[in-house]
């Protein structure tokens, strides 16, 4: 029977999703919580290889189990074995061929810029800190011409195994709240640290550092140097995966899709 | 010169506001980065003593000093010796005259419930997690019945040192956001654990297992049995102070006071 996961993590602590030997991941944790859970060490395979610091709203991961325990009763089982920064709060019973990484059709990222003279206390994990003035209205104007298909070879850092740089963006903007600025894209995928990358642009754009006229450049040239540098980790949240209708997946309750405003 | 920070913290790590034997102090720590940053032992008076586990979003608090630091920088200068999960964001010059809690006339106060059957991996740490479906509506309403000028006697914990217990609130309400149900409330002052006792008993309200009618018992026959339990201080946020005008106070730069909502 293969189970599919809905997974949230703070992702500070970890070395990332996937399991590495220079430290604790979240993919171990939940393996290690599954052998506690069931009895058996089962391979969980997550749809996304968040980097170290990253967080998640929602990764998606399936694996393979002749347990008796039901689909739905997994997060329960799993969460008692789970530290606090990693919750299960869904899962499903999913076609046999259904796999969470190669039937992703669409992922959106959330990046968050906390834009004050001083670092949140609060949401300092949630976020990366830009204490100079960021131009917002000028940033969401520059990462709507990222939109549609491209290929993106200058926002791909070293170490990607992708095979094409060619991917499409559906949706891509820059939001403020007060002291959030918020950068959220949804793309068919993203190549190694291309988020970061396009966040670390925003950065400079916002500042008056780039043109935002360097993202067209980039796509046309492919040359990297005509971007900016690649933002930290722990501003960066995979919040949403989404998959064909056809694999007929139930929709999770309601979890925390949490953007500060303020109030 | 008598200065006036505004201090934010995410009180997880420490024992409260105050200096205690038993552990790390929010003030301790200001304390001690006012001592590298001016070489003075400084003591410094908090508007609030926030419980151990309590955060703050705006606390105030004030010090006298004969350094030559202009007051806008000390949030600069103390930054750099404190932990992340301090901040000092704003520092005006106030008249000596001025005392942060003697002078405070409006406290608001947030608390946050997580409301879905798993915990947040994000949220844990600013919100109490409540498994069963809380009816926000009727919260709303139990709680307004709280507002005025009223003896809450009921409503504090022993070992308060208050003369009074009459106390006037100004503003009370529920509100939902997803699986986030946010309790504010503002009051000319609180008891000792006021706030977590009314968080508490909103609980009990939300699931049914106190009539709403329970605060009105409460304020008439001052029984602390009329309540439900104390709510836990993970959810609890002092989010803001307001003073006189005749005092003059610059207002800070906006914060991030960050209500999670769904996005």
């Amino acid at each position: 029977m293969r189970i599919l996961l809905s997974i949230s993590y703070l992702g500070t602590a970890y070395v990332g999703w996937q399991f590495q030997e220079n430290g604790p991941s979240v993919q171990e944790a939940v393996e290690d919580a599954l052998l506690k859970g069931t009895g058996d060490r089962i391979r969980v395979t997550g749809a996304s290889r968040t980097d170290a610091g990253v967080h998640a709203l929602c990764q998606m991961a399936h694996f393979d189990t002749a347990s008796t325990i039901p689909p739905e009763r997994f997060p329960f089982v799993l969460n008692r074995y789970l530290p606090p920064d990693i919750r299960v709060y869904f899962g499903q019973r999913v076609d046999d061929a259904f796999h969470a990484r190669f039937d992703a059709e669409r992922k959106t990222y959330t990046y968050r810029f906390f834009n004050a003279p001083h670092a949140s206390a609060v949401w300092n994990a949630m976020t990366c800190h830009v204490p100079l003035p960021l131009d917002d209205r000028k940033m969401d104007t520059a990462v709507r011409s990222l939109l549609g298909e491209h290929d993106f070879c200058a926002f791909a850092a070293a170490g990607g195994q992708a095979k094409t740089t060619v991917r499409t963006l559906f949706e891509a903007n820059v939001e403020r709240q007060g002291p959030f600025v918020t950068f959220r894209v949804t793309g068919s995928g993203f190549l190694y640290n291309m988020v970061r990358i396009i966040a670390g642009t925003l950065i400079y754009i916002g500042q008056g550092k780039l043109s935002p006229d360097c993202f067209k450049t980039a796509l046309a040239t492919g040359d990297r140097l005509a971007l900016g540098p690649t933002a930290p980790p722990g501003g960066l949240e995979l919040s949403r995966i989404r998959y064909a209708a056809r694999w007929e997946l139930l929709e999770p309750p309601p979890y925390g899709d949490g953007v500060p405003v303020l109030k």
